[in-house]
């Protein structure tokens, strides 16, 4: 199997076997061929040798097939703030659920880049997005408040985690800021902490 | 004219005269009364004594009479940034901006509350408010890198504003925090600064 296969079949970053995997590939194959609007489920499934009923065991909707890894991205960013030592401060916590999600995804970008240029798009997938990132903010405060950090203190740096998250991603998937991730993550966080102080 | 007709007549804070605002007044009504998703366009155009046509002359969809006020506060809050002294860092600069939104909701926090308890129980709702708050992101943005503050900067700039404008308006507008949303702005900036710094 080719590299650029590999990637078609990875979500947000993992690789996904079986029936998830060749709808997920289906789909952004379908998606980059004629656009989100004009293709179906039906037509989804069919590229994947699958039937219709088996995407709709996988993913709600046409939408989610392309945000089915952010849940996981949700959870490890959520377990890594709640390990983080109990003597980090908020903002160390909310690093280290930035370095996790880094991790995630270390070895592949030109699946995000897919994905991405897709979702840019179309308004539609563009408000999905948005919803993903305040849902994953309002984890990472529920993650911080667990860890004994007051209410506003943890909604401001979940917050700020997430536009660290947004930046940094948007910087790497377009190739304007560094090639690794975790770099991306650590450079725009360094950063606001500079603007911050300013 | 009661206190509360008048309450009901504010968009995003300021009195609306005429045909807009008696639409405006009239969909927070019927929103409030029978549900966002049960109210049409011709019933907000009755009940304001006026045509459906008059309302799309005002706006655009059923949706946008709730977020009409958005682009008056964008407006404001660019102004703002444009008009810091050229010593201002770039957090001062949007520091200028949250002051000038707390202005704009200086007298009103009733209408408002109707406004954001009918966005709340609705997610298209939602979905269109975290657009809006991701559009005036990009204009904060936009206006920092016309004073010549550098692109990642300026969108860690922006961002980390929209987050505190967001915890603000949310614990302003539920009685969580400060009752005057400027002290609100104020309160969340400065914690935003020290969690940074932690």
């Amino acid at each position: 199997m080719s590299a650029a296969v590999i990637n078609y079949d990875r979500g947000m970053g993992r690789w996904q076997p079986g029936a998830r995997g060749r709808l997920t590939r289906a789909a952004l194959e379908l998606y980059a061929e004629r656009g989100y609007e004009r293709t179906t489920v039906a037509e989804i499934a069919e590229r994947a040798g699958l039937t219709e009923r088996t995407y709709f065991r996988h993913f709600a909707d046409k939408r989610e097939v392309l945000f089915a890894g952010s849940t996981e991205l949700g959870d490890a960013m959520v377990r890594a703030v709640a390990a983080a030592p109990e003597s980090a401060t908020p903002v160390e916590a909310v690093a280290a659920g930035l370095e996790a999600a880094g991790a995630i995804f270390r070895d592949d970008r030109e699946g995000p880049r897919r994905r991405q240029a897709i979702i840019d798009t179309t308004a539609e997938l563009r408000e999905r997005e948005l919803i993903k990132m305040a849902s994953l903010s309002a984890a990472l405060a529920d993650a911080l408040r667990d860890r004994g950090v007051p209410d506003l203190t943890a909604r401001l740096t979940a917050e700020a985690g997430i536009a660290v998250f947004k930046v940094a991603f948007g910087r790497w998937v377009n190739g304007t800021g560094p090639d690794d991730l975790t770099e991306a993550m650590r450079e725009s966080l360094m950063e606001l902490r500079t603007v911050a102080a300013g």
